[in-house]
């Protein structure tokens, strides 16, 4: 099979195609045409032609050189992966780094011309790639996909089973959910959604087509009076596709026929999002001549939709919170167990145990994300990914970081806690102490309607800043409701995101401290933005996750008053909404750990 | 004289002149040329047309209606002196208030022309209003102005004499500082600056044009080999002249040559601030066909420069306080003596001996802007200016806010104190301690470089907020040094501003709470930022105000370890550099009121 072939002779059939097709160079994003988090293996495309499979970089092939971009979490995993290859490692972010843009000029002659798969770029991707190319004097082209002839044994798409949620778990009907999108756009236009989480939430379908995402692949055009989904019908149960037509007015043509589709839509208003649609098809309706209408904002009119949960969906994840905080419970147990017998459980064998108290519970669809658990200086890696080689037994001398979160049929989970079972040092205490109190902070705030994440982020690094520390990462992302655990429009994060926090959004807050060498800590809650009663109009957040917050490595002393208070009621509601779920030894257990401090 | 002109016969001189150029409506706002914050008299057109001398509003004349917008500080005097004008108030901010371009679209025929003093329009605000008047089919030409023949017995423009300010107060060089400008442009660009104060820090010039602001009405354009001062002739000293001259190859031509100056540009490349140039200014450029370069910025890279203070302002600042604390030592004692004596001064005495006391020390120039001393109720409007109608007496059942500045050579102040001299009750207490709590976290914080202020705002809010208030301005605005009281271009406010925090930016720190009816608190210091030496770039706060905070009204035990840490340091500090200055009984006095709490 042709597995067996060598990158340099992939190259070769990639350049050979280049050259057929008179192109200077070509680039490999890790896009798929739906711009997912995740990518299938059918676009495995940039890890295919290069041999690196980290989640992030991007391959630029001219007809003698090759190179990859990619950042600081890969740049070892890179090395290794690169070696042989012939593909030069670009590190991004370290000084002397050419841009993709620099490093084409450098290597082109002016006027050359630069291709990639339209399919794979955004529109608004596209154009700024090729404003920073025709600053070089290059040309950018989009092209089809030469991995549709080059790669021989290409995966299929996916074709895993759709299943409906019912409207006991959405809260909102198709057909409701159809109205209200309709109303967001002309009577007389067409909206073409390729997003797939903004599918799915519009269909109140969900797929298996992506690991940790329940999505399908897949496309959604919302015309005025009917919808059509462009889908492999066979993942489609024939009930399912019977009631999305009955009830929704949702026709169903194969996913092959969406750009065919997009040619019937001339002299048509078409709502678009450059940020989600991509090059391909967005040529294709310019060629058509339709009536392009760009969404308002970079991120679309759905997904604005669909960060604002409902009654339903906001119970839903309060169920969630309880399975999820059930299974934590009895991991916890059974960790404090382990260190006591002296077992030492390797990180591997920590997340694979977690995965089957998770998986013990109800209505348990997989994990949202792959679990982090990391020890010692293994939890300074904010993205840290185990490997046979990393896996190390737990020890007591630092602590345990785990990050996790499940799929649930009511709603998504995501959730850190760290643990010390050992005796904390006087920094590890003070490390720990100023994380929880910028968790605390946050969490207990209180803010005016139209407040923004980036007004509310210091409050969970004020703590940290103060003594010289600081992380990297966002405090929160959007969540969705058994859907992406990372999802958009809002955030609450350093930069500027327009976006306000509204009632019914759904974020983590999870502060950190990572010292590189030594250990890493993080504390992360998902909290609810939700109405008070203080008149003119103020907000708050709700905690919606339940786990006890470990007090091991906590300096009491060090906390407020209100932040004292704080912890001791949300261990008081911990205790009081997991106890009815749990045996009587791990209600015991539970007492202990939520003890007020 | 025609001061006796009533404002309809104005109004028809305004329409007659309108009539013999084609226009349907003209549009009077409160700007000059230079878009100061203060206007001198020579361009209050829209008080003159109007009979409303507010700071804020704008007149719209058609030939048969007049209307003013304002916004809510306004509405009452508004009201009043409108009254029998024939012109009608739009309440700005208020629901079902058109706003000019609606308005106008209402009271024209469609395609009528609107007319502007292009000189009163920045191209910017030009722009956008064009925008919004196309929206409603209808045109904007930018005019001359219809004052100049209109208005008989309009006041001269302002003659004041212009002062050197010399390095020893400065720091930088006119040379230098025009260097550093011209690193910032082509090296064959002219520069076009209209805004005052950056033709004051450039060139180490103070005026007396404008009440307040220590400018002089001037343009200037800085070429690649000498830089030319369009200004009254008169108002530069001989030797002043010669020295600029001689030291920085600046030219001094007639104000009025400036418009012929611009038509000698054409083929140039020039560069313009489109916030900062007027529109007559901008169509004589484009009209000469210069070659015209943006700004990058919106506020101008000289006012990004003039921002960070050097070495030597940041010691006048702190000499500037010196000096002000002093006289607010004295006021304070005065104040107390007062009430303790049953004397009962009034808001606006209380004003005055303020003024008198800061008069009294050296190198003062006159207040930074009007006082306000506002008791009990007064307090809570925010730009509270006395009038001989609500002047009233001091009492001691409510707080007195009294927010002032000083002018002196070495520097400018913005303080605000709020006293009781009374039993303040327990909601008075609560709100107080709430206001400086918030004052001190976002003095004392620390955060790392590249942070924008509107990261750390809700430092100063977060108190407010979770009692349910909130205050509606921003919490800090920078300052210039012996400049403008209010100078850009960082801000800590709600909105985000994509500013970072610079070492050397001098920004007041300004919560406060305003119950209408009642009472308002603001307590107010200015804050440099400072380097330290944390690794990894952190940045403080060093607070330059030196003067005592009440704590009559503060609820002592509110206060967590670190705020009261930082009071009492701070009042530690307030001690130490100013009880040299005094005599012993002001020591004294001083040193109760700086006592460890």
């Amino acid at each position: 099979m042709t597995a067996a072939t060598t990158i340099p002779q992939r190259l070769a059939a990639l350049r050979q195609w280049m050259h057929d097709h008179s192109l200077g160079a070509f680039v490999v994003p890790s896009n798929d045409p739906h711009f997912s988090e995740y990518v299938t293996p059918h676009w495995g495309c940039r890890a295919w032609i290069s041999g690196f499979d980290g989640s992030a970089g991007t391959v630029v092939v001219t007809a003698e050189r090759a190179a990859l971009w990619t950042d600081s979490r890969y740049f070892l995993q890179a090395e290794t992966q690169l070696r042989g290859s012939g593909i030069e490692l670009q590190r991004m972010g370290v000084a002397g780094t050419p841009s993709l843009a620099e490093w084409l000029q450098q290597h082109l002659h002016a006027n050359s011309v630069v291709g990639v798969d339209g399919a794979l770029f955004s529109r608004a991707a596209f154009d700024q790639f090729q404003r920073e190319l025709v600053e070089q004097q290059l040309e950018l082209r989009a092209t089809d996909d030469p991995f549709a002839s080059i790669w021989k044994g290409r995966p299929p798409m996916p074709s895993e089973t759709v299943i409906a949620l019912s409207e006991q778990y959405s809260g909102e009907s198709t057909a409701h959910k159809l109205a209200r999108i309709r109303q967001q756009q002309p009577q007389d236009a067409v909206r073409i959604i390729a997003v797939l989480d903004e599918i799915a939430w519009t269909l109140n379908l969900r797929g298996g087509d992506i690991a940790y995402n329940p999505l399908f692949i897949s496309y959604l055009a919302v015309e005025p009076q009917r919808a059509v989904l462009f889908v492999q019908p066979q993942k489609i149960a024939s009930d399912t596709a019977k009631q999305l037509q009955e009830e929704a007015d949702v026709e169903i043509s194969p996913y092959e026929a969406f750009t065919e589709y997009l040619t019937t839509l001339g002299g048509k208003k078409v709502v678009v999002n450059p940020n989600g649609l991509d090059t391909r098809s967005w040529e294709a309706l310019e060629h058509a001549e339709a009536h392009l209408i760009r969404e308002s904002t970079p991120y679309g009119a759905v997904s604005a939709m669909k960060a604002v949960k409902n009654r339903t969906e906001i119970e839903g994840f309060r169920q969630a919170m309880e399975r999820d905080g059930v299974a934590l419970v009895r991991f916890e147990r059974w960790l404090e167990e382990a260190v006591r017998s002296g077992a030492r459980p390797t990180e591997r064998q920590i997340a694979e145990r977690l995965h089957a108290f998770r998986a013990a519970g109800e209505e348990f669809r997989g994990e949202s994300f792959e679990t982090i658990a990391g020890y010692g200086d293994h939890g300074a890696i904010v993205h840290y990914s185990v490997t046979p080689e990393s896996d190390c037994p737990l020890d007591t001398e630092s602590f345990l970081l785990i990050d996790s979160g499940g799929q649930y049929l009511c709603g998504t989970t995501d959730i850190t806690r760290t643990y010390h079972f050992g005796r904390p040092t006087a920094e590890q205490r003070r490390d720990y102490t100023a994380v929880l109190k910028g968790m605390i902070d946050l969490s207990a705030s209180q803010f005016p309607v139209r407040t923004r994440g980036a007004q509310l982020d210091v409050l969970a690094r004020r703590y940290l800043w103060a003594q010289g520390d600081n992380y990297l990462h966002g405090t929160g992302h959007g969540i969705g409701h058994f859907l992406c655990v990372h999802e958009g429009p809002q955030s609450i994060r350093m930069n500027e995101n327009p976006v306000v926090l509204q009632p019914g959004m759904v974020q983590s807050c999870e502060p950190g401290l990572y010292r590189a060498g030594s250990h890493g800590i993080r504390i992360e809650n998902l909290i609810l933005v939700s109405e008070t009663d203080v008149p003119n109009g103020f907000l708050r957040f709700e905690t919606l996750t339940l786990c006890p917050i470990s007090t091991t490595a906590l300096d009491i002393e060090a906390l407020e008053r209100p932040q004292r208070e704080w912890l001791n009621s949300y261990h008081a509601e911990v205790y009081r909404r997991l106890a009815p779920l749990l045996t009587p030894d791990e209600q015991a257990w539970l007492r202990d750990k939520t003890r007020p401090v």
